[in-house]
C-alpha cells in the first residue's frame, strides 16, 4: 500500500507541475502513469519539438519542459508508479480514497487528481497477420530510445511528422539505413521536412518507396524481412526493425467507470478549483473541460495552483492556508 | 491617434504575455503604462528576487522573467507608450474604444484588457516642507535610470531593498558619492545586501546615517542642501540628488470610474474568457477577482490565452478562429 496526501493520475506538465504547487502546501504526492518514463505526451510523443507558448520560453523544446519540471518539483520528492494504469478507485469510509492499478499496486491518499491528458496513448497499428508476435521482436510502434537503431538496417511507414522526423533523425546520424515507406505519394508534415526527405532520396541516402505499404512479416524469433506491395510489384526486403508511426489513439479507458460527469472524452470540473462531481477528485489539464476551456499546457498550470489550494482542504481539514508568493518565501523548502 | 486592435493597460508579465497569445490570433498590441519600463512589479520593486513558482523555471528573477517575456512576444511587434497613466476611455458608435491618457496620447482599438496589477504605484513621500517643490529639482522618488546619478553626490533615504540596493549600485560604480540615512538602527533588506553596506559603511566608501532623518530641504532652483537630524543633532549635508525609497502604494485610480464592477480594489471578471461588465473590456492578473482566484503570475497567463480567444471576435467579428497549438505550427511567425 503506497500511501500519499494526492495521487496524480498521469505525469505530463500538468500532473507534475501540480506536485510543485500541492509542495508549497505541505502536501505529498504520488504519481501514477502508464508510460514508462514521466512528461506525458511531451516525453512520448514530441520531446524533440519545440513548443513557442510556454510563458517566458520564446522556445523550448518538449522534453526540456519536462526536465526543467522535474526539477522544479524535485524538492518535494514526488512518488511514481510508471507503466501501470489506474484501473479502480474506491472511496473510503473516512472520506479519502483507495486506488488500484491493472498490475495490482494499491494506493491511498485524501484527494486524486486526474491530468491524463488525453488518456491513454494506444499506437495504430496496420492490419497484418502475426503482427502482434513480432512487437518488441523487431516491430516498434514508439521510439523510445533512438540509439536502439544505430547502424541498423530500419524501415519506417507513415507519411505525418513522426514518420518524417524520426526518418530523417535515424537517417542522418544513427541508421546504417533508413527506408520511408509511405501508401501515398504526398506528405502530410513541415514542408521543410518533405524538402529535406526528398533531398536525401535523390542523393541515395534514403530509399523512398511511395505509394506503397508493407504487406508481409518474415522471420522467427526476430523481424528480419518485409514484403512491400507498391503500384507495379512487390519488393522483398531484408531489415532489422520496422517502425510503422500511424499515430497514437487516446483511449479514456477506465477513467470512464469512475462515475465522474463527462463530456465526451473530457471530464467536466467548474472553474474555482477544477473540481469534478466527485468530492475530493478533481480533474485537471488536457483532461478536463469547463466553458472557455483551451487545451492549452499554460492552462493547465494554473488549474493545477488552484486546485492545490482547494485540495488542501480534504488534506489538513483542520487547518488553515496561509498563501505566500514564492518571492516572499525567498526559496523553497522541501520535504 | 494611435490605432491597434488591443490596447493593454499594464505592462507587467501578463499584460506582455497577453500580445503573444493576441499575436497568435493575429492581433496587433498596443501596451500603454505609468511606469517609465515595462514588467511592472517584476522591473520596478523586485528585478533581482527570484521567483521560484513559474513553470518550468525552477527559479528565475523576476527581470529576467520579463526579458523572455518581451522576447517572446518580438514578433508580434507590440507598441509601447510608457510613462502614461491611462485616465479616460470612451466607447465609440461603432463599438470601439478611445482612450486618453494623463499626458493626452489618444489611442484607439477594439478591445481594451486592463492588466494594470495592483494599479499605478506611486511612492510613498516623506512629509516635509517644500518637498512637492523640490521634485524633479532634485528629489526622485523612483530610479529610472542610474546613469542621471554619475559622479554626483546622492543621499537615499529608506531601510528596506530597494533602499539597500540602490545604495550598493550607485555607490559601487556610478555615484561620486552615497549616503544613505535610516530612521532605524537595523535594516529589512536581504541579510547579503545588509552586510555589505556595512562593510562599505566601515570602510569609507558610503556614509551610513542611522537613528535618523532628513528634516530639512535647501536650494534655489535645484536641491543642494539637506539637514539630517539623528538622536545627538543635527547635520548639514550638500548633495545633487536626494532619492526617498520608502517603498511604492499601489492606487486604482482612474480605473474606478471606467463604469466596471468592482470588489474593493478588484475588478470582477467571469471565468469563460475574463471579461468585464463592459463588452470588450477584459481584466487579467492581480487586478482582477473571481472565485478562487489565486494572485499568482501563472493564473495571468491562462486568463491572457482565454482574453485573447475571446477577445478574437470582437476584432475579426466575420472571420472564424483557428485554433492551432505552436508545436504545430512550427514556427511563430510575426507581423
Amino acid at each position: 500500500m503506497i500511501q500519499s496526501d494526492i495521487i496524480i493520475i498521469g505525469t505530463g506538465p500538468c500532473g507534475l507541475f501540480a506536485v510543485f504547487e500541492a509542495g508549497l502546501l505541505k502536501m505529498r504526492c504520488h504519481l501514477i502513469d502508464s508510460l514508462a518514463q514521466p512528461g506525458g505526451q511531451c516525453s512520448e510523443i514530441y520531446p524533440k519539438k519545440p513548443i513557442f507558448d510556454i510563458p517566458g520560453f520564446p522556445k523550448v523544446l518538449a522534453g526540456e519542459l519536462i526536465d526543467n519540471l522535474m526539477k522544479q518539483i524535485q524538492p518535494f520528492k514526488p512518488g511514481f508508479t510508471m507503466g501501470e494504469k489506474v484501473e479502480t478507485i474506491r472511496k473510503n469510509r473516512n472520506g479519502g480514497f483507495h486506488v488500484i492499478t491493472n498490475r495490482g499496486t494499491q494506493h491511498k491518499a485524501k484527494v486524486i487528481v486526474i491530468a491524463a491528458g488525453l488518456g491513454c496513448f494506444e499506437p495504430r497499428k496496420p492490419i497484418i497477420e502475426n503482427i502482434n508476435f513480432f512487437e518488441d521482436k523487431g516491430i516498434d510502434y514508439i521510439i523510445k530510445n533512438p540509439n536502439k537503431y544505430k547502424k541498423k538496417k530500419v524501415v519506417i511507414s507513415g507519411g505525418g511528422d513522426s514518420a518524417l522526423d524520426w526518418a530523417l533523425h535515424l537517417g542522418k546520424n544513427i541508421a546504417s539505413k533508413v527506408t520511408l515507406v509511405h501508401r501515398r505519394d504526398s506528405f502530410r508534415g513541415h514542408l521543410d521536412s518533405i524538402k529535406q526527405i526528398n533531398e536525401m532520396s535523390k542523393s541515395g541516402k534514403m530509399d523512398l518507396i511511395t505509394n506503397a505499404e508493407v504487406v508481409e512479416l518474415i522471420g522467427d524469433n526476430h523481424l528480419n524481412k518485409i514484403k512491400i506491395k507498391t503500384d507495379q510489384n512487390i519488393i522483398s526486403k531484408e531489415l532489422d526493425y520496422w517502425i510503422p508511426l500511424f499515430g497514437l489513439t487516446p483511449k479514456l479507458g477506465p477513467i470512464t467507470n469512475w462515475g465522474l460527469n463527462l463530456d465526451r472524452n473530457n471530464i467536466l470540473v467548474n472553474t474555482t478549483d477544477y473540481r469534478t462531481n466527485v468530492e475530493g477528485i478533481y480533474a485537471i489539464g488536457d483532461i478536463n473541460t469547463y466553458p472557455g476551456k483551451l487545451r492549452l499546457i499554460l492552462s493547465g498550470f494554473h488549474e493545477a495552483a488552484l486546485m492545490a489550494h482547494s485540495a488542501f482542504k480534504h488534506v489538513f481539514p483542520n487547518e488553515k492556508k496561509s498563501f505566500k508568493h514564492t518571492t516572499v518565501l525567498g526559496e523553497i523548502k522541501g520535504f
